[in-house]
């Protein structure tokens, strides 16, 4: 396999040591789709699965970065190395360029314990099903005991993102309606533990009730279930950050104890495998030629001489032979 | 094929006879991913591929809804009929029922020549490229001589769907540092014809200067190859409708001439018959059992005893045999 300069077991072994550079290479690869991803991970595979995989997603304008920066500082007190991927999804480029990753949190900075990266979410097919869990193996990899998934909660991808997570935050602010954007998102499914953010403004009181009310329609209350506990916090003061941690904790041993642990991590590796697969049998369909191949098919369909279910068979048969 | 008292033959005549309810409901069968929709798209694909796709996209508070009323009133002078997609990407929903689409263009909404829909864009794999070209197929086949989809140019995916209209319109407004954005969003490659609306604000012959020097900045510049001109309207009072109208011509009598249109509509079909040929493979990984089952091939992912590129591999070989 062609390696463009990429020396893959050293770079692995300088991020296994926390070498942030290596960490930083490792995920511009994942980025890039680079061709010598499949040697990453297979040599990541055996020392990734220990990180502590939290998913935290809310509108623009809830205070995501803010509450991450203090989870940040308390899982830092604990004594705990901490990944941060901010995924974007509205950029096409990197945000890692972009946004000054240690800018962003300058709390933590030049801490060598902690390591931030945006990344961007691309639109494409698989995308993020594909570079998200990858990204997050790099820094499992790396040592990190906690990796913290930041996105914004604007779209179903984003949102299934989310609920991929070992833990999902979701986290919301008083007065943004978010109550019935939270509905509308679908968020309200995937969070564990929910934090209204800015809670020092009017109308705290009713965002959490709301939640509480919307919890409690939802089907959660079989008995050894998780029941998504509601948490206010003023995270620019690091107000709640303790309770959030207490919320967090009590998930994750919830989640140990009844399986859902185990079972969120099999359907994240089974997203990620599948848009393997996907990507696999795509770049085949846009090799295949003849009669059978993928534009003369398209051409048939574009003449209304073959309708796109047909076309889909045809494809399909076609990798099998 | 079960039917769930959706009688197709029926449908599809109707619809084809001009009955606004039964467009809908053919929307709708497309939107749900129904069962039957292998069968409509098959009635359909005889009678599709003479309307003209043409998609507008542009950030949130450029004027898209009124831009496309006054094309939609243009296009109905000259006696057209008119389809109009709005393809919402940050709602799960369909839009339908919400935002209550004829009162959304109020200009239209009694004329029958004219058929206004919303959509939701799930944020499914696949779920794009394949509900927005069906719902196209559905005017088209109903005799829409044009079709506006119009979509908000937030993401990737929104951006390629706009891409893939016979002819792309990309809108902006004076004063919202659109032309960076519209640099980062990818829509300066898409546009066929960039329209400038609010231009009585300040700031639109900056906003007009930059992007035309954007655009030359671009390979456009071939001997033959089309050069998106750049016009400037009012929307709200129709002012510049004409000349986006004459632009709009030139335009596809462009394509028509270079091939380019038929190239579009060729890679539209492929990009709908690639992703249900996706979407089937997908749902035979899900059924596929025993240890080379996606579950179990998952597992030893988590485990680490396996590299989600070599589970891929085996996922894959599966399906040939």
């Amino acid at each position: 396999m062609a390696r463009r300069s990429v020396d893959v077991p050293a770079l692995v072994e300088s991020a296994r040591a926390g070498a942030p550079r290596a960490v930083a290479r490792l995920i511009s690869l994942v980025e890039d789709g680079h061709e010598t991803l499949r040697e990453v991970m297979a040599a990541l595979a055996p020392h990734a699965g220990s990180a502590w995989v939290i998913g935290l997603t809310g509108s623009p304008g809830v205070g995501k970065s803010t509450t991450t920066t203090a989870l940040v500082g308390a899982f830092r007190q604990r004594g705990l190395r901490v990944g941060v991927l901010a995924v974007d999804p509205s950029s096409p480029f990197s945000g890692g360029a972009l946004l000054g990753d240690r800018i962003r949190m300058q709390d933590h900075a030049l801490d060598p314990e902690v390591y931030i990266r945006s990344m961007a979410s691309r639109g494409h097919l698989g995308g993020l099903s594909w570079t998200t869990p990858q990204a997050i193996r790099v820094l499992d990899a790396a040592g990190c005991d906690v990796v913290l998934v930041e996105t914004v909660g604007v779209g179903q991808s984003e949102v299934e993102i989310a609920g991929l997570a070992d833990t999902s935050v979701v986290l919301l602010a008083p007065g943004m309606g978010d109550g019935i954007q939270a509905a509308k998102a679908g968020i309200l499914e995937i969070g564990d533990v929910f934090v209204v953010n800015k809670a020092d403004r009017d109308g705290a009181d009713a965002t959490v009730r709301d939640l509480r009310h919307m919890i409690s329609l939802g089907d959660r209350s079989e008995p050894g279930l998780w029941r998504p506990p509601v948490v206010k916090t003023i995270a620019a003061q690091k107000v709640g950050i303790d309770e959030v941690m207490e919320a967090l904790d009590k998930h994750r041993a919830s989640a140990s104890g009844n399986g859902e642990l185990a079972r969120r991590r099999e359907r994240r590796a089974a997203d990620e495998i599948e848009s393997i697969a996907l990507a696999a049998l795509r770049s085949r369909f846009g090799t295949l030629g003849g009669r059978e191949g993928l534009s003369a098919l398209a051409r048939e369909v574009v003449d209304g001489t073959l309708d796109p279910y047909a076309a889909a068979d045809r494809l399909v048969e076609t990798l099998g032979s």
